[in-house]
Order: C-alpha cells, then structure tokens, then sequence
C-alpha cells in the first residue's frame, strides 16, 4: 500500500458523504435493534467465525488449565487509520498479542470493542475487520467476544478499538519489570522506529524512493523460541511502542533500580528511517515500534538469545544494543557514536500523537 | 445528583475552557513520557491500588485454576456523562459485571481502557475513576491491568471507556441464550426502563417531583443466590440492557427458536417512569436498564428462583412475566392489559443513542 492512497482514504474518513444509508455506520446500527443485529451478521460474525462467537451470549466460554494467566488490554486510536504496514484491525491483534508476548505468555483468546463513529463508510468497516481476522489466524488466536457502539459523528475519528488478551504463562517463566539486574545484556529483535515514521510519512506526506512501512507484527512466535532457548535467563520482555526505546528502558531502570547503558551505533536503525528522522528532527530512540521487543538477558544466556532471535524472520536484524549497570541507578545512558555520553531522559511532550 | 447539575457538567466536558494545563487532559498525557507517568501515579494507580496493577507491566498475571471461564467486554460511550444514579465509571463496572454474572460467572478481574478527549477536566477524570473505584470494592473485583489514550479535541467525548471482565462458572451452571424450553417461566428481576429514562430526563431537561434515577447496579450477588437455589433449571440469564426487554427476548426467542409471550400487566413499571415514556413516546419494554436481569426458568424451580430474587435487595420487585410457548417460534407476543395480543417487534431504529 502507498502513503497516497492511505491519505487519500483518511480524507475520505474524516468527512464521509454517505452515498446511501446502507453503506455507511448509522446511530442505529448501536442501537441493539435491527441495524445492529444485520451490522453483526453480515460484517463481524461471518469474520470472527467461532462457536464462542456465535453463540451472540453476553459473553463467551473458554475452558481453561489451571495455572498463570496473563492479560493485558489496549485501545488503539491512531490516526491515519490505513497506514503502509497495516491498518488498525491488524495493529489491534498485534499490539495486544503482543503486549502477552511481554508477559511471557502464549495467546489463548482476545476481545474486540469497536466505537464506530457515524457515518463510517461500511468498506472501511469490513477492510479493517478483514485484517483483524488475518492478523488473528496469522497468530492462531481467537476473537471469542466483542461489542459494537456508535457515536455521533464528530464524537469519534471513524472507528476506536479496545482488544484485551488472554494468554498463559509457560511454567517457569517470570517476566517482570523490575527483574533487571547489573551485568544483564540488552538485546533488541530489530530496526527501530519503522512505525512511528511510517505514520508520520503519511500525515506529513514525506515521499521516499521505497516506502517506509509500519514493522506492526505478532512477536508471539520469536517470544516462544527465546524463552524456549534461553528461557530462565530472560528477566525482562518489553515491546517499545508510545514512548519508544528510550522510554520503555527509563521505566525498565526506575522499576529494577539498575542503570542502563547502551551504544548508538549498535541500535539498528534503516538507512531511510535515520533521514526521515532527521528531516522531521526526532530521535529514532523515541519513535514507536508495533513488531519489535526488548529483551534483557543474564549475561550467560545472551548469546543462546540473540541467535533464537536471529533465527526467526522477524528478528534477523536483532542486536545486543547494552547492558544493566550498577550505577547511575533509575538512568538510561547512551554512548553516541563518536564516544560522548548523555542522560538518555524521558519524553516530558509528545512529538508523535495517535501512534497506536 | 440532580439532572441539572449533570447537564451543567456535561455543557462543561463538551467545550472545556482549559483553566490550567494542570487541570486538563492534554495530548501528551497520552504520549508515554512523563505526563502520562504522572497521570498514572496520580489518578489511576491509587485509585486501582492492587498488586498487579503496581508492577506497571504490559499485562497482568492471575493465578487462575482449572474450569470454564467467561469472558466479557464492553466499551461505554454514554452521554451525558454523569447522570442521576451514577456515571460513565460505575456503568462500566456495573455493566461487564453484569454480563458476566448473566453467562453464570463470578468476576475475578477487571481491565479497564481509557479513551480521553483532550480538554477533559482533570477532575472529572478523578471523579470517574473513582466511582469506579468504589463500583469494583462493592463487588470485590480488582482492575488488574488497564490503558489510557488521549485522542484530540472533537474526536472523542470525552471519555470512552472499555471493561473488559473475566469470572469463573461454578460446575453444573449451564447458562446460554438458546437454552429456553417451552413451559419455562420469564423472571424479571424488578422495574423497568429506570436507566433509559434517567438519560434521557437529563438529555431533554425533564423535570419530576422525585428525579428517576438509573438502576446501574452491579448483579453478580444477585444471580449467584439465584443460581444457589435454582441452579439447573435457569436455562437462561440476560441483563437488557440496549434494546431493553423486548430486544433481548426476540434475541431469546430467536436463539431457543421458542415462542415468548408476555403480560404487560404483570411487567414492573415505576409510576414516573411509565409518565416519562408516555411523554417521550417510548414504550417501555425497549428502554435500556442496567440494573435488572431476565431469568428464563424451568417451570418447577419458578418459585424458588422468585423467591431468591426477591431476597435480595435488587430483586424486592421481582416478577414473573410469561412463559416460553411451543408456538409463534422466534417470536415474542404481548397480551395488553385489556387483553389484546401484539408482536413484540424488534427495534428498527434508534430512540435512545449513546444509552451505555
């Protein structure tokens, strides 16, 4: 998909002419009547078909084991909603599959909560639904329940996502936070900020010989092969998306009380996203990522981990970027490329609005 | 709370005058840098004070033992806001609770997503969060994980808010919207059309000697000394809720492929409330409540599911209403009280939007 065409339907969004009554979201279709019972049958549930689903109860079953459950929910609201890379149905199964990936947990069902904004052309609706479902087969999870609400137009910004995710932590695995500790290796599973200037070439219409795409991507299956091989020695797991990088490892050295340290010219980063970074004047480290994971590693199982990531299609360009020190504790700190050290601090504004 | 008061507060979300950036929702408390790290530790983690939620992870973990789970979501986009009888934040407790406790489950966790429109009053935000807060302690359930988005001014309202809710089914509980058998009885738990009417009094500055407050209560107490005295023979649990009563049993009589038939004069109505829609045109029987179900019961355990209801505080205006016939399969009918039939149709449109 092209920048042009996204922006193209982004305009069309924000100011849909309802060509007829039939193909565009009225109030009604969230009314619980007709509307919403036909909106239902003809768009989410022939999608999202399973017997969970299909029941249309107020909820749905699943058996379960005993054991750790993880999960986690997010609602995605970012502007454009087509994107190169992705849409928001996709970017909602990924982000939530994801953020149970971070707990160390294999996916079981996720929940779907659309607020629709009136008017919303039906197309739209069914592209975006459409990803949802490939993006959940891709993953081989199930969207087991749902709800659907309308709002007036000019309340929304053509369609708001919520998915919650369940999942289940293998045994042994701990996952925390605040699990880092001095002489662990910091290692991430690719390119940085592809998704955040992905969204950004879009709304500042910046054109590129090739374009940039969102690297937007279930990090489920790389997650398993790293804890699988170097599964007790990772302590902590996080996807730098809102904040990016930078702001995932100030958190990940305030909850663990440990320092961090790490080298600019280890970060990979693609040729043409380091030009748009500098052209829209941000830092890489700080631009949202929807398919990549930090991983931080007993020093003894680094190696085991950078390879698991490396072997899977989605961590080839995965690399040791750092370590946690036993300095500087609640600081991240990069050594740039011609040696100097800075305070890498926490975003105070917000230079990428709507991201996610 | 009186109405007017509410309208007063809804005028003062819609177009906020932005006294101090302090006191606003900014963009940037959605960016994931420090302001959304000061809006979490100032408003949401001690509001929701738990130990899952503490860890600030990208998920939470529950130790959960082996059984059938139910699993429930819910966005809420209701205007106004606050409205007499509760807001926004107990509505969302209330409502995923709810339909956990009509698939037979008690809650064990919540999750909660934020959607704040830039410009939303710090306070009303903390007032939100904390009828939440105290919607959750009522039913002793924590929200274990959540997520905040700010989206731009005018493209929200300001707030949105999904719960999404996971409880555990007590074994031999069997509870599905196709399970009606004819000669079933239909229970409701007490008045109807209580939370529509309260909105919509608010919405077009209705006045009444007493203010119709909404029903918004949480069911899970109620249902399980339901299902304590009448379990294997409640076939089915619905809390009608958008559509109201007659959507949710032409839903029943659609799945159970039954007929339904009612009493109008054995239906539970409040004075005022029957006076409101008589003013507003609205037939009862497809307001919206948020604080009553409709139990579908085997004949012989009737009386001891009534009994049960009755028992409790939600329940003192329990009724039985009709019965679940071998005839007009699919379809519910309604005899008058001067004993005419009539079809209870489904709803075509749309006379009370954003009502959850």
């Amino acid at each position: 998909m092209d920048p042009k065409t996204s922006t193209g339907r982004l305009a069309g969004l924000s100011c849909p002419l309802p060509a007829n009554d039939e193909e565009t979201i009225q109030m009604a279709h969230g009314g619980g009547g007709r509307l919403t019972q036909r909106l239902l049958e003809s768009v989410f549930l022939p999608a999202f078909d399973n017997p969970a689903l299909a029941l249309q109860h107020d909820g749905a079953f699943l058996d379960v084991r005993a054991g750790r459950m993880a999960v986690s929910t997010d609602s995605f609201v970012i502007s454009p909603i087509f994107f190169p890379g992705g849409d928001i149905g996709s970017l909602a199964v990924h982000g939530t599959v994801n953020d149970l990936a971070m707990c160390g947990a294999r996916p079981i069902a996720l929940t779907a909560g659309f607020i629709l904004e009136e008017g919303l052309p039906m197309e739209a609706l069914r592209r975006i639904v459409g990803s949802m479902r490939a993006a959940a087969a891709g993953v081989g999870v199930s969207i087991v329940t749902g709800d659907t609400k309308v709002v007036d137009r000019g309340k929304g910004d053509g369609v708001y996502i919520n998915t919650t995710g369940l999942g289940m932590v293998p045994d042994g695995i701990r996952i925390s936070p605040d699990a880092a500790r001095p002489g662990d290796r910091i290692l991430i599973s690719g390119t940085i900020a592809d998704h955040g200037i992905a969204i950004m070439s879009v709304r500042e219409g910046l054109q590129f010989e090739t374009a940039v795409e969102s690297d937007s991507a279930p990090l489920a299956d790389l997650v398993a092969g790293l804890l699988e091989r170097a599964g007790g020695g990772v302590h902590v797991l996080r996807d730098p998306t809102r904040g990016g990088v930078a702001s995932v490892l100030c958190e990940i050295a305030g909850a663990s009380r440990v320092g961090i340290r790490i080298e600019e010219g280890l970060v990979p980063v693609r040729e043409q996203v380091r030009g748009a970074c500098e052209i829209l004047g941000l830092d890489p480290l700080y631009v949202a990522n929807e398919g990549k994971c930090i991983a931080i590693v007993a020093p003894e199982h680094a190696d085991a981990a950078l390879e698991a990531m490396r072997r899977h299609s989605l961590g080839a360009q995965a690399a040791i970027i750092g370590s946690v020190v036993d300095e500087h504790h609640g600081r991240v700190v990069q050594k740039s490329r011609i040696g100097g050290l800075r305070i890498v601090e926490r975003l105070s504004g917000e230079p990428l609005p709507r991201i996610c």
